[in-house]
């Protein structure tokens, strides 16, 4: 039987062995995810955070492999309709997990909301068009099959199992990249036990549950999500580099209308500032990190000194600072910006709210839980039962909304003579806070 | 006391309290290295190994600093010629350290190779001349500073135990990136005890030796070398990547000699291409991975077939691959290129020897190891021996030479009807071999 | 500077430089705790965790060093009263910590539920009194040591930051035995961070508070112990080994008592059964795992059938099963052990009922938290807050009480037909059940 | 599909699916593994090894187990004589594995060498005789298969395959003892990765060859062979405390012999002491670590002087110390008995020499290396060559011997003043050495 097999410092080997999946990792879509990174602007807070989509599509294929292994192997249909997993579902499943995230771009929550690109219809995009290599591999497989790993990553497909193994709360995507991010960041030091999991999946008519031996892991799983949400995605320094990037980019696009920013560098990038409708499959495909990067180190020496200036503190990591904004507090934010502005920065273009529920990871909405597939149990008797039912420490933690919302400014301003003082006033313990200034004046 | 901790996945925690150092890695000089893969070409043949010259700066800083709190606390000089560890040079030893490889570029080695670049005049001039942040920092301290660096990166440094805990066979440089390297690239499972290294350090006039009781650690690191140069450091795929970059940059280079190449895609690159000399500081810090792979992106559009062709090889991962060649085959590898040359690419662009004694990995060159530092052992009455004579392990690994000549070549011969018959009759066991042409035509 | 390290698997190392504590870890009484178990009959259910008390006083050790060896660095004392910490507090810290459990008998729970023996009390007795090696060395240091290491233990100690760091929420007797116990018993793969934790520790007049940066290494502690007692110290195989080691120790008392039980097997054991009040300091010291182990060795060919059968069950670990028990069912237990009299065997001696709040491990009483020393963390600003406070996780888990009761049973009855049926009418998802027997019956 | 997990430390979960696996578990034979410890005095000296047989054997088991599914998955036989392998074996093998210790006794080596026991007999005999348990499980799954367990064991099994899986240079004893010793004793700190080698496996018609993918994984395999035996297997420490037991059995047997020592304490001792021969395999049986540790622990006040001091050392660790002893001085040991002796030590009774090759670890005689099954590795073509001919490492490890004979005494001589200094001009670097004495009393 022939095997490639991958090193990967996560899950130790990725083994491929149906040549389809080789091809498709092969094709210059997929490679192209080499020079995406997966944490976009989270590598400058976390410097060992460097790896790619690339890395993360690879595990993830290889996390669907080893559940499709599991399940074969204990858990194989033998009659219709009796709930068991259905091993020709094999290649859809895998060339699914693989391809879930083909279509993500350079930093791409900040990237999509300033040029209204959408990388899930991309990736749908790059399965179906006949345009792209990863099609052409599929359609020589059979002609449906990219019709059919589209349904997949888009929930429509008929088999539940299949689609929950992919998406869900607890899913090939979510397992490789908690795993992975953590591994990288040397922010959690907590892990979870992938094999545990792999052995509780009991699948049901309606998708896959978890016998109760693997409650502990799951637990583990729940835990290690919750720290990484709270320490790593949300972490307020990485959403300063987000507003950082937002305004940078808004900046380049105004000065680019206005006819002051001719050479863009590359391309792709020309189009989306001019009409963006023009852009083509190929051209997004040339779309990534590289492009972005390079064009602030050429805005870096712009005549325009407001996108010069973002552009190298983007660069050299001069970052933005912040301070937690409360609904009672909020009416605050103007007298800030007053404060800024006559310290020299434009609010404009130096300052911004940043919700952390504006960054969903990965699709993953902290203020939705409810409309999400649930982790079921299964008892020895197979009657099933919410894993919040079964551990208060999971109830603890799902159920809560995590972030906040943080209101960044430049670092200069809390030792810049002229407004320091009266600044800090209102800050208290890394919160925005009202002052009776009278007093405070006295 | 003040104290910054970066969160490291190889070391947990990277701790800086001096600011003169957070000062340092605040340069735009230093924020650079985060555009500099640490491993070049290899991370596309280990996809994990995305890592950055950054993150293994960090990381020689903290075990330098790991090393001089251990002789601190435990081997203090106490009279003037004990060979005891002076506390005094602590600030110069962390600061050679951090800086050790500022002046490294995109993919040294074969970079270097075209544009006769040298990336250790470079370290010197960015710690030595006022243009830089780095030297503006040092300066601060003191107007020594910046020379007192230099001379230790140099070896040139009057105290041999700090330049030996930055430079020798077994040093805060070598230790980290073999580490990193390795949990990087998920290639080499077997690890070494830092601390134990460190526990057994005893200053003695001359340098540094180690205790008997670190014997076993250091047989450890001795062994993780190995592994990793051959398994990772030298992979022919890797290699292969190496030789389709040369030939890329080379053409690109005869383009624009020719005229046929003008838009070449950055400032920094042009003077290169144009008059190198002309290049300055600021030019160079500039240049780095995402400057050439941008290069890359707009050259594999470009009208030239052979530029085209090679760039998108190169981004899209589309390698040579390789043969051993030895002394006594050396003389077939024109009639290998006729073949390839018969089918239709041509050899000039598409094939290259390659000697894995070319790619010297961080200095370290392995034909020359009794030029080097030996490590020493120190019994308990304090005299010394070298770890060869007490290791059987390590005199087996330290003495031998790695490595070996490889011929590379589009994969795509080993398929093209018209030339593989004949081609394969030169290649058994991956080498190149003598064929009886006129039996095997037959 | 003398230096003694001994290799250790969970802590990598445990390093002595004071002569003193390597005297204490030579003496005898220190040496006897290798031949008394770590988790008593737990290593029955997780094989793995074969570890002895002796093992765990060295982490216990370990981890006071370093945790005084930061606090002596970073936040030693400079004004009586200002908060720090007193560096001369070092020795008594490590002995105490070295000692704190040196009374511990075998089995401890079942042991001194049915002996009457205190594991507290005879440790006070091994610190003060003049007949033990333990206390020649520590008086040859001060004659005042023995008692102040004593105050230590018993948490009269003066400084509470002493009595703190060995006995509070977190300390290092529990930071090494949920380390230790989950390294050895493979049970719960999440680990928490050590240094980190240290790293937080900002001592005040009151005690040790922790920095917000290690609030999240504390949630991982946290969550490990939750895990831990739910996992392991309160399994019901466990609990079922206890409750058959019971009935066999109090057997055997009743058939000594009777005169049919004439050589028990070794005269520590003689004395107990006999007269408990003549035991002396050094029979104790006699007392460990072997000596019981033996005893059941020798009593499994008793004349008693009972002694025998229980004897070889413990030493062949054919064990009890059990159900859980609830208010509403309480009244239930008396039919079941009439079902199980009716099937031969005598319930006095079969079974039992098992709470596990009874197993309080090593002294924690998970009925009890509000009584115990909070965890305290501490802003920027020094004012501090309760962990709980900070942190939902946290709360979740410290206030929840775990447990529950459980009523044991020969698992044969399960297979006994002539009980069977209506045996396990009463038994549904683990729990005992009122049946309404009528409807039942038909 | 039935499953019993056992979570293991080491190799996180053992599996159990076949219901003859639980029951040989169940048996009194294999249960009394619990009560002897797999490193014998080793855990003396690594204080963590405290794990016993019982834990090593269930992990030869789960090695086995996933040899045998990967062979299964990947190469099994498709026509006879092929060289795939046969899961028809599977059952024979898993056996096998479990069962391959369980003739051994208490401290084997020293045990045996006293009382002329021999484990391999009793392995053989609790297999085939109808007495065990274990036999009568065997027994009712087919008559022929205590026979056939006892043939793989004994290396006499027709097919070579089977008896190479558990007996040869790359075993599934080995491989689990390797990495148990290791995590238990905290020793080294390079693991290997198990994963790799079984992915590597290539079975043929002799035996079972290795892809050459698997090289480096085998090479760590062979290094931390090498550093085991080097650090833990002939540590002079544990040498010492062989030599205590020595002493120790052999002064009790001959005050036993010469009516001094009546009562020894359990009566499978006493037949030992008295007529081996009337040892039946039901007396063995009752034999383990816990008869040995109680008969020191009575004969510690024994009215012999000798009996009761060399007691009281082995159980409080008052060990011998050791000097190498080399061919051209092993004349001078008389000398250092007779200083000994002046000094108050019996010779017979307090001193030895130990060759480290007296201690085969598990029947591994490091003299004998090429009579073992060589190590192959295997080329794509199915080529074979030695592992010794690709692995420079390997070749030095391989062909070399370990170890050095020591002469051992207490360490009390090192202080006592009468003999001292005399003693001293004996020892230099931890070698007995010649001294020129007239030269030396000058």
């Amino acid at each position: 039987m022939y095997e490639k097999i991958f090193r990967d410092p996560v899950l130790n080997e990725v083994r491929v062995t149906d040549p389809v999946i080789l091809a498709l990792i092969g094709t210059r879509e997929f490679q192209r995810l080499r020079r995406i990174k997966q944490l976009g602007v989270a590598s400058m807070v976390f410097h060992g955070a460097e790896h790619s989509r690339f890395s993360h599509s690879l595990g993830v294929y290889e996390l669907a492999r080893r559940f499709e292994r599991y399940l074969s192997e204990f858990h194989a249909t033998k009659t219709a309709g009796d709930g068991g997993w259905d091993p020709t579902e094999r290649q859809v499943l895998l060339i699914a997990a693989l391809l879930h995230d083909i279509g993500h771009g350079p930093y791409s929550h900040t990237f999509e909301h300033i040029f209204k690109t959408d990388h899930e219809a991309y990736t749908r995009k790059i399965i179906l068009s006949s345009e792209t290599e990863v099609n052409q591999v599929l359609r020589q497989v059979a002609p449906s099959l990219p019709h059919r790993v589209a349904q997949v990553i888009e929930k429509t497909y008929p088999n539940p199992q299949v689609v929950q193994l992919i998406s869900s709360q607890i899913d090939a995507d979510r397992m490789d990249y908690l795993l992975r991010d953590a591994y990288y960041s040397g922010a959690t030091y907590g892990e979870y036990d992938i094999t545990r999991i792999i052995n509780a999946m009991q699948p049901y008519p309606g998708g896959i549950a978890f016998a109760e031996k693997g409650m502990q892991a799951i637990e583990d799983y729940i835990v290690s999500r919750y720290q990484m949400y709270t320490q790593v995605y949300f972490h307020p320094v990485s959403r300063g580099i987000e507003v950082l990037l937002q305004r940078a980019l808004a900046r380049a696009k105004a000065l680019f209308t206005a006819g002051a920013l001719t050479e863009v560098g590359s391309p792709v990038l020309q189009k989306l500032f001019q009409v963006p409708s023009t852009l083509t499959l190929k051209d997004y495909i040339d779309l990534d990190d590289v492009v972005l990067v390079a064009a602030f180190s050429r805005w870096q020496y712009h005549a325009d000194p407001i996108l010069a200036d973002l552009s190298q503190r983007f660069l050299n990591r001069q970052l933005l600072t912040s301070v937690i904004v409360q609904p009672e507090t909020q009416a605050l934010v103007p007298k800030l910006q007053a404060l800024i502005a006559a310290a020299g920065f434009d609010p404009a273009h130096y300052t911004g709210l940043n919700n952390s529920f504006d960054l969903p990871y990965n699709d993953d909405d902290p203020n939705d839980y409810r409309m999400r597939t649930q982790i079921e149990l299964m008892r020895a008797d197979h009657s099933r039962y919410l894993l919040s039912e079964g551990s208060p420490l999971v109830t603890a933690l799902m159920g809560r909304k995590f972030g906040d919302t943080r209101f960044f400014f430049p670092r200069e301003i809390l030792e810049e003579p002229s407004v320091q003082t009266e600044f800090q006033q209102y800050i208290a313990h890394d919160k925005l806070v009202k002052v009776d200034l009278e007093q405070a004046n006295d």
